[in-house]
């Protein structure tokens, strides 16, 4: 192997310089091309086309492989075009072979070609249903095993096990009927769920920690981000999920099932050659994906498609809102069939409310869509403050730390009724009305009420606690149903308030609307309503909420009050910060994301943000060792070519992954030596006089003239010759508006034919930065940092009280090892604040390169810095 | 009056052609601008913007008064920008005046200005549903009073006059015992309420007629309309729905009210200052006033931005979103405060189906997402042709052709049961379970089905007759409803089918689903996937067909049937024709909209598509006189501004409407004489090498210097320096796309800065028109236009022959006049048909002008062609 690679990289003994090197040249750049097509009408256009298409298609495999870069729309749709019509060009010669007559045959592949992307939704949405289902039955087994086990068959849930028992079920056994026991087993289980979570995450997949929702935006947006929609993600997330769910933390599934869902997509559209090369369109494959694994959450498709399109999608044409109905469609009419829950129906919290609302409720409906602001503003703050301390600290103890917090969360919770159940469950409880049948711990009892508002309160606040401790350590954990369930806890706390305030002043003008005898509130709705506003609050989306909320429970009528409250929410969110929990923490990771939720009005020209100073590329007469030094250098992501470095102008733009490409291919297959020139331009006499019509050169590639017989390298077939240009004066807003609505990677800033700049997304947002920091200045940080070391050190002390005494134990007991040393913040850690800060701060030097902060894939960093 | 405009006109003595006559036009122009702050920094720059500010105001109000031009949404947004930044100016200097420091008051103002919207969206959205609320109660009298009157008070309808009566209702009054009578008086009723409602709308406000989808479609895109959303079509539109509804037409309420909707969004945003100028901000109000108006129309909020966001707003930002939902909301809010069927609710059918679904119902659900397909394509298809003959044929005897229809209408309805009442109550009662109190006409008999089947298909086809020769009418019309009450019928027709095969055959295996015994299937969920289906059909939407169900019935357990069956109905609709039928008729109508559903594949590059032989005009020397004969001889709607027309260096974009009022304002103010040069750019040294940051002039205007005193006027203040440009060899589906997303009014193609074409929205379309003519050749239309002329000899034969004997009972009864005359078809209606061919049709002519379909605005016409 290595012989091999040695041996081609390896020059052979290199031609003397003589006349007949050009055809040479020639000829080997035409073998390597497809061989074309006998059949077209143009022969050499087509084998233009085929040898361009072929580079592309190499070119768009390296760059699948370049981590941490940006897509560029523009470019990726040029291409899509381009392979079109080649394949175009190559199935009309394929299929007119027999007899010249395009038949059926023909008529076939153009169906399958158009209709792939429905097999692929298709099989996407079947396999995140089935899926879905799996994490389900598995999630369920998992919560149940902690209190007991089925004696018929250890494999059976609680449900399944006592499946159609009317009166109590002797088949499930509690594991002792010592509580102290059951209640050590339990934490026990706890530790063990999460500790599998988090080491199956460090292990194999550390993409598959969190939610995944922030990622997921920017890498649709067009981020690449190598391995995080990978199988092993997938994989390990549907293992974990589970897993992190049962361990009792204060996480949902909905962010990871969202992620796994579109690492499905990902995954299966790879298998599909229309997909493999095309960014594009494996981003309507995403979006659909998103939507899908909103909806199989919760059992609401519609809302799922909302989802993507407000918050998962910048850009979300109508195609891929079809594209995302067919997925949500499919996955959820297959979890449907699977049906995990055997309730046979998709709602997830069936509530019946039978009276309808008053408008007095109103008032109260107020408070409750206020509170959901606040929550929301409230974790994002905090959240992002234990974010970045974790990220300083804790970093290299993940496992430590998810255990320690399923613990805690256990030792915690198990006191409060509210707490102790699962939280879905404890939101259906809350979302029952009192009337019937169910109660559940006398819930409804009127002599218990200041009880349970006491407990709804505890509740309330001890798992917002959690939830801000929680979200973000390393397990797969989502934020959607812990905000629910507080949110849900909070407004039946409100809900029992007003419904005391009506039984005690039954007569009172305020009141007049209730019928006079008979109950009037209904605690569960406004159980209903916290968990809407909590949502919308922490998400920052409104109408995906609403729909999601019907959708869970079926609660039509109260489709106006649920508008009101989540408009509330979003009024009082937007006072504080900038959009919901995944765009801050988007902004916290240094993501090169324009957000196109937000406006801004900066009333400067782009020539104040562009950079200036850019290294551009002679389009004739540059050698191939200049070139390969200046690709040494520095490390711009591409470089415009200029006609002569005086006139500056414009010609094209080379990427910088298309000039390594181009520059190795010269070295590897023409043996060019280092003295050789390097042509950018088939159209180099540009200054000569021409008319209009004529200046626009047909699509000819592989021009070089032989008779100027130079030790010529030709580069043309390698460069965008139609980069996106604008005038220095035209307002930053707008070029704003066309990185987010075109989505190219960069803008040249041409005047009067002149490349006179450069401007990239991470400028753009430099330059936003500034603003904004100038416009609320920030005090320093310097108190923050040392509170957090104050914390740290408490943290790193108990943490070696405890083990301390546990080697006690250990040493008691005969076991070994298992030390636990905690050290100062690592300088890993603070390098990567200072990355992030080195984007956030406007040093204005112009450099075209996406700095970011990662993660640590694990195949390695391959920052192109 | 007359004498001073006249004095204005009359140049006054022309000053000597004197080196002193430059200063006197600075002094001019200066006088004219706005009072410049005195405690801005800068006040050469303060001057300057405010200058501008101004200029850009007046064009801006003459752009409102031009009819049938596209707004340029790119430059729109650069003016937004100006007026903030010199609002910020302005205010700074209002606010500091006290004592330099910037107090509370400028947060109130700044407050005011931010919260405006919300402001607008408020009073919009209240407005919307207070109109309903009147419709709907003023609907139900006229539908009521066609049957009988209320004794106790006349202005009672049917409802409230026997409201409280528990069995039988004396109150209300038939109009006689004898059946012919009544049916007579139905008729009569009909016919007066068409031609009430006709005569309205031809007398006051043409653009009253008809649904109007379409064309706010297209306005939103940016087309203006004068008058289409204006105060009296919004009366007319608001009078002439009940009416037309009364009248027993087959037309529906949901079309006129997104009309009567959007109008009160323009007419309310006009009282605004930020809306009165910024086309953009508008476009917002009018997107959330579609939403609202959907909202109102179905009861349904979400439904009504989801449809906003799917079928009227190419293009939505979130922003917009949220507008449309506080829009949607506050409508719905007043709208169940009114309360005007005291239902208490806004759910328009509420059912309740106990039954869930089976799995093999999937197979009749396809059946019923097939018909709504098919339903879609023929009705589309037809309605063009009726259109097509009713523009061509019918288009004087608009009154006429109504009052026929409402008569015909009503007698051909009156003997099938479920043609006879109104479409809404028909819907309620097909979508009822047969289980339970509510039986109609014994539709849920056993003995009856066959006769019920019979029934329900005669009722789908004569239905489905009367939409496609109804709409189009031109009296206030939708056709929402009457799609949705045909797809019921189907749907229960399909129901009663397999309910009946179920009970014939109970135990086959294909209905081992079912319990053993009772029944099985529930005809009314048929009838409400009909409903859904057919209205995907004719729409072609998804999402919002499946939320509007929902919240018109609150049927969630049918969630997924609904998806499943609005799916099928997508396939199919996308196997015939382009879009919904609102799409359709903008193509039909030829107005120049990007569709964004549609991708197409061209692959050329947009030099093909380009005008290349365009007028530019010079930077310097041109005469004043000159500019007016190019002004004066063709209809550009624009023109680029290059350096010299040798060099062709582009400079900037100058549009049709600023070039004639910086001409007139230099004649009128300046009183230059025609041989004054014009010189339209500051910088007219350009030849002359220069760094490349130097290269970018700051925002400097009325930078004119004193010592080339000749005798310049500076245009330079009405140019725009920034226009959009792009490379020749781009592809054409990229321009396209900048088109649809960034919507400027022209791109100018810019070739190593030299213009080398201009390609407009336009030359876009026709390029498409051309290519799809090439890839489905269609068959001449003279055989068409025959059988069109045939139907015409028929309908004037016929028309004759009752004129004649109306003649004859008139003459008997003494009543004189009202001859009615038909003529042949006059050259107006084949005139706009070759004029809507011209669009068509692809003649390469490399205009840039907008030509479209007038309908004979009321205040007349005013093509600037």
């Amino acid at each position: 192997m290595i012989r091999s690679s040695s041996s081609q990289s390896r020059p052979r003994p290199q031609p003397t310089r003589s006349p007949s090197f050009a055809p040479t040249l020639r000829r080997r750049t035409t073998s390597l091309s497809l061989p074309a097509d006998p059949n077209t009408s143009d022969p050499e256009e087509a084998l233009a086309t085929t040898t361009e298409h072929t580079i592309q298609e190499e070119i768009a495999e390296i760059k699948r492989y370049e981590d941490f870069t940006t897509i560029d729309w523009v470019q990726d749709a040029a291409r899509e075009q381009l392979r079109r019509k080649a394949r175009r060009k190559e199935r009309a010669g394929f299929w007119a072979d027999a007899n010249g007559r395009i038949g059926w045959r023909r008529k076939i592949a153009e169906a399958y070609d158009a209709g792939q992307a429905w097999i692929v939704v298709t099989l996407v949405g079947a396999a995140i249903g089935l899926n879905a289902a799996f994490l389900n039955i598995v999630t369920e087994w998992l919560s149940d095993i902690k209190l007991g086990h089925c004696s018929t068959a250890f494999y059976l849930n609680e449900n399944f096990c006592c499946w159609g028992a009317e009166n109590g079920c002797p088949e499930w056994k509690r594991w002792s009927g010592f509580w102290p026991l059951n209640y050590g087993l339990y934490i026990l289980f706890a530790a063990l769920f999460s500790l599998t979570a988090a080491s199956l995450v460090k292990a194999f997949a550390p993409y598959a920690a969190g939610s995944g929702i922030s990622e997921i935006k920017c890498i649709i947006a067009g981020f690449v981000m190598k391995g995080f929609l990978g199988a092993w993600t997938l994989v390990i997330k549907s293992i974990g999920l589970p897993l992190a769910i049962a361990s009792g933390l204060s996480v949902g599934k909905e962010g990871p099932s969202v992620h796994y869902a579109v690492c499905t997509g990902n995954v299966i559209s790879r298998f599909f050659d229309k997909y493999r090369r095309n960014a594009a369109k494996t981003r309507e494959i995403l979006s659909a994906s998103a939507a899908a694994g909103v909806g199989v959450a919760f059992g609401s498709p519609i809302g799922g498609v909302l989802f993507s399109l407000e918050e998962m999608s910048n850009y979300f044409p109508l195609k891929t809102m079809w594209r995302s109905y067919f997925c949500a469609l499919v996955a959820t009419a297959v979890l449907a069939a699977m049906n995990p829950f055997r309730t046979g129906q998709l709602v997830m919290f069936q509530v019946k409310y039978d009276r309808s609302w008053h408008f007095f409720e109103i008032l109260f409906y107020l408070i409750i869509g206020v509170f959901g602001g606040l929550y929301g503003a409230f974790v994002i703050k905090w959240n992002l403050r234990v974010q970045a301390f974790r990220k300083k600290y804790l970093a290299k103890y993940p496992i430590i730390e998810s255990v320690t917090l399923a613990v805690f969360t256990g030792i915690i919770c198990y006191p409060n009724m509210f707490l102790r159940i699962d939280m879905t469950e404890s939101m259906e409880i809350l979302f029952q009305e009192c009337e019937g049948d169910h109660d559940y711990d006398e819930l409804c009892e009127r002599q218990n009420r200041w009880r349970m508002i006491l407990s709804l309160a505890v509740a309330t606040v001890l798992r917002t606690f959690l939830v801000i401790i929680s979200y973000g350590c390393k397990v797969p954990a989502g934020i959607f149903v812990p905000s629910m369930a507080i949110g849900a806890s909070f407004g039946r706390m409100v809900g029992i308030f007003v419904q005391h305030l009506h039984e005690s002043f039954p007569t009172s003008a305020f009141f007049a609307a209730c019928e006079p005898d008979g109950p009037c509130i209904t605690p569960g709705t406004y159980a209903f309503l916290g968990a809407a506003a909590a949502l919308s609050g922490i998400m920052h989306i409104t109408v995906s909420v609403v729909v999601i909320m019907f959708e869970l429970t079926g609660a039509l009528t109260y489709i106006l009050p649920t508008m009101i409250v989540v408009g509330v929410t979003k009024a009082v969110s937007e006072r504080f910060g900038h959009g919901g929990i995944a765009d801050r923490a988007i902004w916290f990771n240094g993501y090169p994301f324009l957000d196109n939720k937000e406006e801004h009005t900066f009333g400067v020209p782009v020539s104040q943000v562009m950079a200036s100073h850019i290294v551009s590329l002679p389009a004739t007469g540059m050698e191939l060792r200049a070139l390969e030094r200046i690709v040494g250098k520095n490390q711009y992501q591409g470089y415009p070519i200029v006609e002569d470095s005086t006139s500056k102008t414009l010609i094209g733009y080379i990427g910088r992954t298309e000039l390594k490409y181009a520059i190795d291919r010269a070295k590897r297959d023409q043996m060019a030596p280092g003295h050789a020139r390097c042509t950018f331009s088939t159209d180099t006499s540009g200054t000569e006089a021409r008319t209009p019509s004529s200046t626009m050169p047909s699509v000819t590639f592989d021009t070089m003239s032989a008779t100027s017989a130079q030790l010529n390298v030709d580069f043309s077939k390698f460069i965008d010759p139609t980069p996106l240009t604008v005038h220095p004066r035209l307002p930053l807003e707008t070029v704003m508006e066309l990185f987010k609505k075109m989505g190219p990677r960069v803008i040249l800033i041409e005047y009067r034919g002149r490349l006179t700049g450069l401007v990239t997304v991470k400028d753009c947002l430099k330059y936003q930065f500034k603003v904004e920091a100038h416009e609320n200045p920030q005090q320093p940080n310097s108190s923050m940092d040392e509170r957090q070391e104050k914390l740290w050190g408490v943290i790193r002390h108990t943490a070696m009280w405890v083990d301390a005494k546990l080697n006690v134990v250990r040493r008691k007991m005969g076991i070994g090892g298992g030390d636990i040393r905690l050290l100062s913040p690592t300088s890993q850690g603070s390098e990567r604040e200072r990355e992030r800060e080195r984007l956030r701060d406007a040093d204005g030097d112009g450099d075209s390169e996406v700095e970011l902060e990662d993660r640590g894939s694990p195949s390695g960093r391959r920052h192109d810095r």
